[in-house]
């Protein structure tokens, strides 16, 4: 039960982190601002991969920052790294331990860049290669699967943005433990949806925008926690191929918060859901998502880009119960360990 | 037969490329030299993403340039386009149609940047937002499912790649018609391994590097012909989490071409098919990893940078054999049509 514990923690964590990190945030985003770079180049692997996607909208849209996702094999198996002149060179890693993430940011150091970590280890080997570095602060993690850490590099992500604007973002975060108490309530109603996806082997994750992050994000915690082969895409890149595989009964998981890219959702949803009879799920806080859907999870009302941060709570308990009734250990997956080191 | 036909061109379809785009690419190269820019942002969907995917490393590799994938809804549906200093801008399309395209290459010239198109199609409207253009050359494209344009896309990024560099990696790109070649010649064998997983609804499919492109166009190409849902991964990605999905007999489809990341793979591919009993097959250039895979497909030997050309024309061919085996029709997968478009 330490996964489902470490999900109900979440509004505390979000508590505790925007509470001590304000400070140290308003400094690194002091250090950023000046440093001379025109864009971020992100290393990061598996659940902190998708943080560095939601960073990819966000950092974007709200403070103009393009970004790179890193190759690290051209840093470590190549020995080819690329001329990093104009980036800022970030690092996202839970344990701040895989030698390949390191090595990406040494590289930037070697090359005289800014560099960054996001880490829960401030004295890992990633943190120790980096000018600036942000503690996440999520607390130990004990279960496999990442969930406080996930959603704790998201709000450090949503933090150091708000601390890089001027406008007033920032107060839209101390909403955020209570969105997500919101979904912690409805968990009933969430494990019966998953009770229903029991006899599941293969599915599809959709999501788009600032929730192209909770795609895939909950796509790794279905195949890790529940071995249910789960495939993400945004909504574009599934209407150019794959949209081919769905057959009568296919299990389509959508997230489809209120924002610009809401009617394509819908589209999509409406499509897959009442011409090719798939079995929808959509996450939403638009009733129109909700009922043209095969089962409805619903979110509360909020800006676009704080709803990654409900909306994969949702699918974790969702991950949770579906694992539970298929009678998995969802603390140990087969063949994880809490930390990978690759090169 | 259409999409049977359009792979057996490319060997023709490549000599034709290398004999009248190697002064245009020379030009263009010419251009970038002169050009002012410290990255690469490349926007590009669906199969010529997986171009894009190609790009990454060999640009990074063997001419030094980071590569940003673009976020193409930034620049359209939020319009909050983020600051392009210091960004060469390319779209890569073989019909230049996708509105969301244009537009990112749109911003580029708005804000001054350089920008390029790579597309089959020089009067179209990507075409006409670009400073400069490289027509891939393939020739009319009948089949849904690309082929052709796609390997002709990977070609146009070599020679750009080769006319960049002052090394002699040029001559090798004269190699290429000759390696497909010896993949046409075993296309019995092929359409054997094919034939043994007519069953099959799910597959992973894992590449690395140069071959992370080659991974997802497998896996896009399947799911587009055969309605297979089929999962691309980096080995990298693929041990931090989806590892946990791989039961006795699951599907995995693997390039393991010699190279400095052959050992990691060789490794994940004993791993799946002697302690998971994975039905595995390997595309490879080495014994060892054509051995130890349940089913093999050789390849010739060459420079690992060449790998992904040959070994998506295996792939193709294996894909075009299942979905002949299946009953479906190959020319015309259901839901798809030959030019998307999205916002």
């Amino acid at each position: 039960m330490t996964l489902r514990s470490e999900i109900g923690e979440q509004p505390d964590v979000f508590r505790r982190v925007l509470d001590i990190n304000t400070e140290p945030l308003a400094a690194v985003a002091a250090q950023l601002r000046a440093a001379d770079f025109n864009y971020a180049l992100i290393a990061a692997r598996g659940t902190s991969d998708n943080a560095a996607r939601y960073a990819k909208y966000l950092w974007a849209a709200h403070n103009g920052i393009p970004i790179a996702l890193a190759a690290p094999s051209l840093f470590t198996s190549y020995n080819s790294p690329p001329n990093l002149d104009g980036a800022l060179v970030v690092g996202i890693s839970q344990s701040g331990e895989s030698p390949d993430l390191v090595e990406v940011v040494a590289e930037g150091r070697r090359q005289g860049r800014p560099t960054l970590a996001i880490t829960n280890e401030p004295d890992s080997p990633l943190a120790a290669q980096a000018d600036m570095v942000i503690n996440i602060n999520a607390g130990e993690e004990l279960a496999v699967a990442a969930t406080k850490t996930y959603t704790a590099q998201l709000l450090a992500v949503a933090m150091l943005s708000a601390a890089l604007d001027s406008s007033e973002t920032g107060a839209e975060l101390h909403n955020i433990p209570g969105y997500v108490e919101s979904v912690l309530v409805i968990e009933d109603h969430i494990a019966d949806v998953a009770a229903d996806f029991a006899d599941v082997r293969a599915c599809a994750v959709l999501g788009r925008g600032y929730n192209h992050s909770t795609a895939y994000e909950w796509a790794l915690k279905v195949q890790e926690v529940t071995y249910v082969l789960a495939h993400p895409y945004s909504t574009a890149d599934f209407r150019h191929g794959p949209i081919a595989v769905v057959e009568p009964g296919f299990p389509l998981l959508a997230i489809a918060p209120d924002g610009p890219l809401f009617d394509d959702m819908l589209e999509l949803l409406t499509n897959v859901t009442k011409e090719r009879h798939s079995r929808s799920i959509a996450i939403s806080n638009r009733s129109e998502a909700l009922e043209v859907a095969r089962y409805g999870i619903p979110i509360a009302n909020m800006p676009e880009w704080v709803s990654p941060i409900p909306s994969i709570v949702a699918a974790q308990l969702f991950t949770y119960h579906l694992g539970t009734i298929k009678g998995l250990d969802t603390d140990q997956p087969r063949g994880l360990s809490k930390v990978t080191k690759t090169i």
